[in-house]
């Protein structure tokens, strides 16, 4: 079965004929077109692929399993007409499309053809890796970790946070792929910021450093947190760190085919309540990692999934403590028919990086 | 008048009470936030920003002239109440939201609250540039002018493409700017893709090379294009250079305030179809640029606005001859109240760089 076969495979539970693609993430997963504008339009009997006169050349060489079409760049007015006869519900991108676009459409579509919110559908497809997905998530993570580690050869102390996340990104380029994100180097009090920004400050001796990176390579992206200390700190930040550390050994431990990522995140959050510090974990336990470095499934509580084989997932609790500083771990993990592998390959215990 | 206050002044043609703004670059404009999790709501008395757990210390340093509230990650929930008393049109961005959130949002809001569809009022305000932006889009452009004259001092010829995007990319880095979208560097018969992705394939001699980049720098964007020669070209290209040039030149030369996008779009697109090249010149002739690489206004068969002083513009029309290769000429242009000025600041005669 081709992915698109198996997409249609979930037609039934909404009743649908076709099913409108318009995500070009997922519009990449099932054609191989890496462009930014195209229509893909799914059906049992129907493998539509409509992109604009830029594209076409490149969709040509691209996509395989479906039958071209150029339109016009506003490329719904290719549906006014070509639709099989009779009724047909139709599927449309709810997650995706925007309220004009759905207007519009709404416009242009014929009578017969009934347009109706099917979101998500690719999207649970391609949460369930394939073998050769897995190999471009593990070969992401792997150079990801060697850019580190080649980064943190020249050691941290002493120079600015956006030189560092300048280098290591510059290592991933070296290597071939492109940053995932924007990196993340957070020093001292900064590092109670989730989503610092690298500043133009050198890094002190004596704080933590929070490094948040990913390569994305051959389509698919890593995703990596790891904490440092440039040499002794504080004792209270020594605690925060053994806290998270324990929060993500547990969680990971529980990772396997069976739990809903609300109760992977439970594990994790009440290890850090229990010491304390549960206003200080405001954000969720991890999140799907693909084609997109954010995709299903959750691991929060809004997850309401069971974790299944074929899962990619992080975990990645951290403690921040607004002036004082932060702590996050976060692996990249594959659910496999039996537990868990981990992809990241640095170690987790707190490490001196001078 | 503050952003805020230009865009309610925007309310009475849509009779709206407040509006919810969704789109992060818009709220970045409005308030100064530059995180990835936001809802901004305005009115004539109300400037409520919202932002979760991850982002409150970032927005207490950035975000000034608005109220602000921490709310859950899901954040529309913080909108079941807090309205004010009595029937209230409240807008949203039809063109930003999703189907699945308006759906969200409409089981959330009040009864008395009514949701009215109303796109681009902060996109319309951001399209008339206030003199720092337009300063900051002047350094930017400058800034990948100087990353590209310091690139073609090493030549383009027997380096690759990739190798050639990349130097260029770090140049911009190295000045203190990221790229505003992925360079495009497409030489021989690649020239005839518009969206070519670089390749690791050595450019050789006595070919046009396409070198499409720009600079975000200060959260302002350019974008530029030029055609290089490797060397003496076939005369049949030569004359492809020469109808761009010539298109490009008169189209800018109507860039004033007054004619539409489309009036402007189709000086150049009549001189191309008269020299027999309709058909390879597939898009439209420019864009907006600010804040985003592509904004308001269009020129373009679809712009129907008349260009205002304050209007940001590229102009760059283009021939694609497929199994041949291909030209454009691209500026970023400023309307003043008089005419236009270029920002874009490197000759546009055909320039051979060995």
């Amino acid at each position: 079965m081709t992915r698109a076969d198996r997409v249609c495979a979930r037609f039934a539970a909404k009743e649908l004929d076709l099913l409108l693609v318009t995500n070009l993430v997922s519009i990449r997963y099932l054609s191989g077109f890496t462009g930014t504008n195209a229509l893909v339009i799914l059906g049992p009997d129907t493998r539509r692929f409509l992109t604009d006169f830029r594209y076409v050349s490149q969709a040509t060489e691209q996509v395989t399993g479906f039958e071209l079409e150029r339109a016009p760049q506003e490329f719904f007015e290719a549906l006014r007409e070509g639709w099989p006869d009779g009724r047909l519900r139709v599927g449309f991108e709810d997650d995706h499309l925007t309220v004009r676009q759905l207007a519009r459409l709404e416009g242009i579509v014929p009578g017969p053809v009934e347009l109706v919110a099917a979101g998500g559908l690719v999207e649970a497809e391609r949460a369930l890796k394939e073998p050769g997905e897995l190999a471009a998530i593990q070969a992401a993570s792997d150079l990801a970790d060697d850019a580190l580690r080649q980064v943190l050869e020249d050691g941290l102390a002493g120079r600015t946070e956006r030189a560092v996340a300048r280098a290591l990104e510059d290592e991933m380029r070296d290597r071939g792929a492109v940053p995932s994100f924007p990196t993340i180097v957070a020093s001292g009090e900064h590092g109670a910021l989730p989503h610092a920004v690298p500043r133009d400050v050198e890094i002190p001796i004596g704080v933590l450093v929070t490094i948040d990176w990913g390569a994305r390579l051959g389509g698919y992206c890593s995703d990596c947190t790891r904490t440092f200390a440039t040499g002794e700190t504080d004792g209270a930040l020594g605690e925060i760190y053994d806290v998270v550390e324990r929060a993500q050994g547990e969680a990971l431990a529980a990772v396997r085919p069976g739990p809903t990522g609300r109760e992977v995140d439970e594990i994790a959050r009440r290890i850090i309540e229990e010491a304390g510090h549960g206003e200080h974990f405001g954000h969720g336990l991890g999140h799907g990692v693909g084609m997109e470095v954010h995709e299903a499934p959750r691991l929060a509580k809004t997850g309401k999934e069971p974790l299944q084989p074929g899962h990619v997932v992080t975990v990645e609790p951290g403690v921040y403590v607004p002036g004082r500083g932060g702590v996050r771990i976060e692996d990249l993990v594959f659910v496999t028919e039996s537990g868990h592998t981990v992809a990241s390959g640095l170690p987790k215990h707190l490490t001196v990086v001078s």
